[in-house]
């Protein structure tokens, strides 16, 4: 009895993509963190997000509206005026972003549209303390499509704890950023074995072949 | 309103330490991990496993058991014969520690002993796919001490989870090891914002420091 | 080692009641609840809801607010346009309570107010398809005073899971109800092994007398 | 935007049977409960439980494991030798049934085999508890029957719990029994809304019809 049902065993990471069944996850695409006034310095963020991250993803979702993809997205925000609701880490980190403020809205040039979910959260990964894993197999998905910011933060968690928790999870390698191009990469090497790896091109190319069948 | 409440801001992540409040949580320190004849090949890490990793967590769990730290095991080990249990996540990586085996067990140099959990798991993080936070919340833990295998994979998993979840998460950085230096450095810089970062010899004195009191 | 820790041994279930760790938890006391021309005829529940529990809900939240004791609202309703993200349960059972209306609104007599947490749900127990539990954590609490409907559905399942959970849970016997006196009872009785119980009055005198303190 | 999607309209709760899709649960039936000497005196409990309950149990499994269905059985069993694992509510109702004790035993007539999982849980709901719900999606089971002990206590909220969760649940109504028949039926009563009812003969003719397929 040592060895694994046939069901079990997969001949590679890549799977055929199913459009009903796959989310595109916009992660912290918002006005808080690209808040270049405010925020730490961080030139290779900001010139990497505002060079080609931002309109990958809005290429991205475009493909994904187009084709019935769920797009969800998830912001950093409070639930309550104070804050209270916020996770031990963030009240340790000292991060505070206002409910309903500016700086929670996902910026203009990926926006949320239609009955698109905003899914506000206080910590480093949506499945460790919001109702994301409950919504999306409720909707009937299986695979996650992950960009956003910071690759080696939440990018990063929200991969493992997606992999861990049974969906097949897809990371978009030049729809992330983080801080400097050295934390990017490293990032990239430390979960890619629990994802696979794409870039916008080269995933747009499979959305075409696999939702054309 | 956007007002913190004053019990919700913190002037540093350091906490005094609770011996009765604390978990040392063993990662992975099991036969199939240093078993250098059938796993990649991989010398930095079984150099820094065998020539002050594991030393280092034998330290710490004596110093535990001796104030009643609370020490915690897990493993990497299917629950059922065929391993249909396995997350998806482990199906593709074609990870199989077959149930009661050998590889399944914790190292003999920092053994278990009494009345110490082992908690099997077929995932990265415990917290996703076993029932460790519902044990640790019954025993009244509230910070958790992470050492083990690997930095960049089970480690950094562990430690963002268990912050994210609400715990003070502590990591023991020179209780852990991956496959290079590099890769050990560059996980260590990505979730140091997670945790409060110590050596051993630190840590021990934290200890001596504050279980003292 | 078969004899308990001292710590814990409990003498009895019931507890002081501390205000900065209590919530109250108002479950599903909204419109489309209270619409007896739309629902299925129950005389004895509008009778009961009308005569005695909203008043009796009213009362606590009064005392509560007054106290510093968290309020906390769940509802059924949608986070979806079409409801896609429904619970299973709540498709099988076609329950649909659309997104932002009036259905799915606090009845004017027990409103929220100020920075009241408001939580929608599209299942029985919110621990289950939601972060309360989290939010909860986060804010402190430990003990959850419960009340509003439906006796033997939401209010039975929320207690259990509550206590499985961790926390001290508190009924409020007639500050609830259901379709009959009967299945009210009968719940009553089926649950109570979980949770302390009390009525309006008992837990005011039991406020007065610890809060005070 | 305020229909359904037409994927999450069922004509009916009753949906066929697939084996390799579903689970026979056998919850706590295990010495300690079966033990009339020592536990509470509850004549129409043991009545029915050796007059007919164990004996259609032990039918279903007979069945399930012919025909490829999951068997799993739950205990409530202690997971440490002082049993400071046990939930609150454990400690609280002061329930301490010890670790690999006779007490925690499955009895001999429906005792597992094989490859069969056997999980420990001091909870009334084994979903709260501990990772059935992760064991069993890894395994690839969406439909779960219920049976074992008792109806108004951990059956009543195992149902309701896979329910709020995505499971399509069945209980077994006279593969169940509590205390006293009117505590069974006020039970049923309460909680059929959230499952499929079958007997013991109704749910083998229906694997009969949908296995054979």
């Amino acid at each position: 009895m040592s060895a694994p049902r046939a069901r079990d065993v997969y001949e590679r990471r890549e799977q055929p993509l199913h459009a009903e069944r796959c989310g595109l996850l916009v992660v912290d695409v918002q006005n808080w963190v690209m808040d270049e006034e405010n925020r730490q310095p961080r030139p290779e963020f900001y010139k990497a997000a505002r060079g080609h991250v931002i309109a990958n993803i809005a290429r991205l979702i475009d493909r994904a509206r187009a084709s019935g993809v769920e797009v969800i997205y998830t912001v950093m925000e409070n639930f309550t005026g104070d804050g209270r609701d916020r996770s031990l880490d963030y009240k340790l980190s000292n991060f505070f972003i206002a409910k309903g403020s500016w700086d929670a809205k996902v910026i203009d040039e990926v926006a949320p549209c239609g009955d698109e979910m905003v899914i506000p959260k206080t910590s480093s990964s949506l499945f460790n303390s919001t109702n994301f894993e409950y919504l999306v197999r409720n909707i009937g998905l299986d695979t996650i499509i992950v960009a956003g910011f910071l690759t080696d933060q939440c990018i990063d968690h929200t991969i493992r704890d997606g992999a861990d928790r049974g969906f097949h999870m897809i990371c978009v390698k030049d729809g992330c950023a983080t801080d400097t191009h050295a934390r990017h990469e490293a990032a990239l090497n430390a979960f890619k074995g629990y994802c696979r790896m794409e870039t916008t091109d080269s995933l747009l190319a499979a959305m075409e072949r696999d939702f054309g069948r």
